[in-house]
């Protein structure tokens, strides 16, 4: 199994990014090509005492920046990790692509390179999310902001595959996001989109989730536009912060909360843990002819690590080919209607 | 100042409606007109020793529930309370109306009977939230799910008015949720939204925000469609209960931990207080010719005093007339394009 990782993408790049590549060689028993300017590799490497055993490289001049747009990124940097690396995931050089850089420019690189399955035309962003009593797929996060109603059905098909391959979840709910349970709730979009889900008979459609159940868990899958998850996921980060900032003062008021503080200390730890996407890796794009894995634009080398030990499930599993089953199967019996 | 109010909408009815309005007649000087069943009233009363001093009773037979279909519960029970209040609110028997009831009906009830201000075809459902620095409003929060760009300009200017006037905010700072910081950003009603805001003189436009920056109070009106703003209120609502449910183990884990709690108690019960949203009173439809405020369905006592205090000061304010004005002003400008 050899996976290609984006050596120069991400904040903490290329070190967090070697960093992970080289204790996944260690735990995980992968192959990594990593992309990137093979100067800066060698003198990272060399700095930092990380092995380079189970590891080539392979040499890319210059790197996506997120200030990029993406779309002329990917057509003008030809020369990019990026861009090298998505070219050889295309050709067979490896399993599967990691990258913690620009979203929008992997979005559109692994569209016009990767190239998608039949029946998706873009790839979809989905990412796990820790919730109440277990981690959900929430999908699209961003990458398709504007959908029809047969691409959020299509989420569902891609995100159970996803739960049930990936994640061992044996039956994945699917539940797509409403301001209310009943079928005529929300936009046009959302009501067909309904009707859609409800008669696909390849996924467990639990109905429609309101927002305020999302969190919680209810469903394994949680299908919305990308405008409406990109929302959901942000503002699930931004709140987490905020309460959990108001709470530092509560402990920190005098010397009895500070002691306080230390009594439930390992708790908030576990939870803090609990609540952290690092532990379930990168956001996968769904849909593309084969795996790959965007990780956080700050990810350290734990969150690598884990995006590719995500990416090494997806190519074992061969996901994009059982989406590429599961979708037919969708369109066939549509076309019979 | 005469305080119209549905006693016979939400959970509590008609007891916590009752208790609120005659505590708002003790503390804020208003009269209450409150609507409903003589009979229940008056044994409500009786049994729980309520004084209906500053209270007259209006008789109403029926009450619209949860369940009704807004549209048609509207129409067909003429005999409801908030059919019969909005009634009296339009034929000038008192300065606003307050129900904890169906917001679906109250948004069709107060359109149909009540009407609108020039420029606005429906009202907006705004909603003062809690946030990390200042409570903020955001609206439309549920009742327009789906949203023209014009109607995203008009729900900025009528959220500023509200800010100013009645939260007291000396220029309130609006901005628009999208998907990242660009103009270019998000689905083509979010980018002519964005083009008509930025033009808006009338206004302190600041840009879009990031769903995550929502929490902090970064804006003071925070302007969406209703699809979306429901899903930011509920996912909010959501996310809390989820986070502060997950803390509760921690203190409960031991004897240590529950003296932890202890020391932290006070401090808890004033984070509990600010993210409390009934502190705020309700939800104000804006865009009404006179002040509706929709109460939250399980609205307790308090809540109702909170939302009647509300409604005083949006009629004291004459909030309608200075909407109207700044959206006239609004049209007069667009024409002149």
């Amino acid at each position: 199994m050899k996976i290609i990782l984006d050596a120069m993408g991400g904040d903490n790049a290329p070190l967090a990014i070697l960093q992970g590549a080289a204790d996944a060689v260690k735990e995980l028993g992968v192959q990594i090509v990593a992309v990137g300017d093979q100067k800066k590799i060698h003198a990272c490497v060399a700095e930092h005492g990380i092995s380079l055993d189970g590891m080539e490289v392979l040499h890319a001049d210059e790197a996506i920046e997120m200030c990029d747009e993406p779309a002329k990124a990917i057509r003008t940097k030809k020369n990019s990790s990026m861009v090298i690396g998505l070219r050889a995931l295309a050709e067979g050089q490896g399993d599967a692509f990691v990258s913690a850089g620009s979203t929008g420019a992997l979005h559109v690189g692994a569209s016009l390179i990767v190239r998608t399955v039949k029946g998706v035309k873009r790839p979809a962003l989905a990412s796990v999310v820790p919730g109440g009593e277990n981690p959900f797929l929430l999908m699209d996060c961003g990458a398709n902001v504007e959908c029809r109603p047969q691409m959020l059905n299509a989420f569902g098909v891609m995100g159970s595959v996803y739960m049930q391959k990936v994640m061992g979840v044996a039956q994945p709910k699917v539940a797509l996001v409403n301001n209310g349970a009943e079928e005529s709730k929300g936009t046009p979009l959302y009501q067909a989109a309904h009707q859609l889900l409800k008669a696909n008979p390849s996924i467990r459609f639990i109905g429609n989730i309101e927002p305020r159940d999302v969190p919680t868990g209810a469903a394994d899958v949680v299908v919305c536009d990308g405008f409406t998850g990109n929302v959901i996921l942000k503002l699930t980060e931004g709140l987490a912060k905020t309460l959990v900032g108001q709470l530092k003062p509560i402990f920190k008021r005098n010397l009895l909360t500070k002691l306080a503080f230390l009594a439930v200390k390992d708790g908030m730890k576990k939870f803090k843990q609990k609540m952290d996407a690092d532990e379930y890796g990168g956001a996968p794009l769904l849909g593309t002819a084969k795996p790959v894995i965007k990780a956080h634009g700050s990810s350290n080398a734990k969150a690598i690590k884990n995006a590719i030990r995500q990416a090494k499930k997806c190519a074992e599993m061969n996901l994009s080919e059982i989406m590429q089953e599961n979708l037919a199967a969708l369109q066939a019996a549509e076309s019979e209607v």
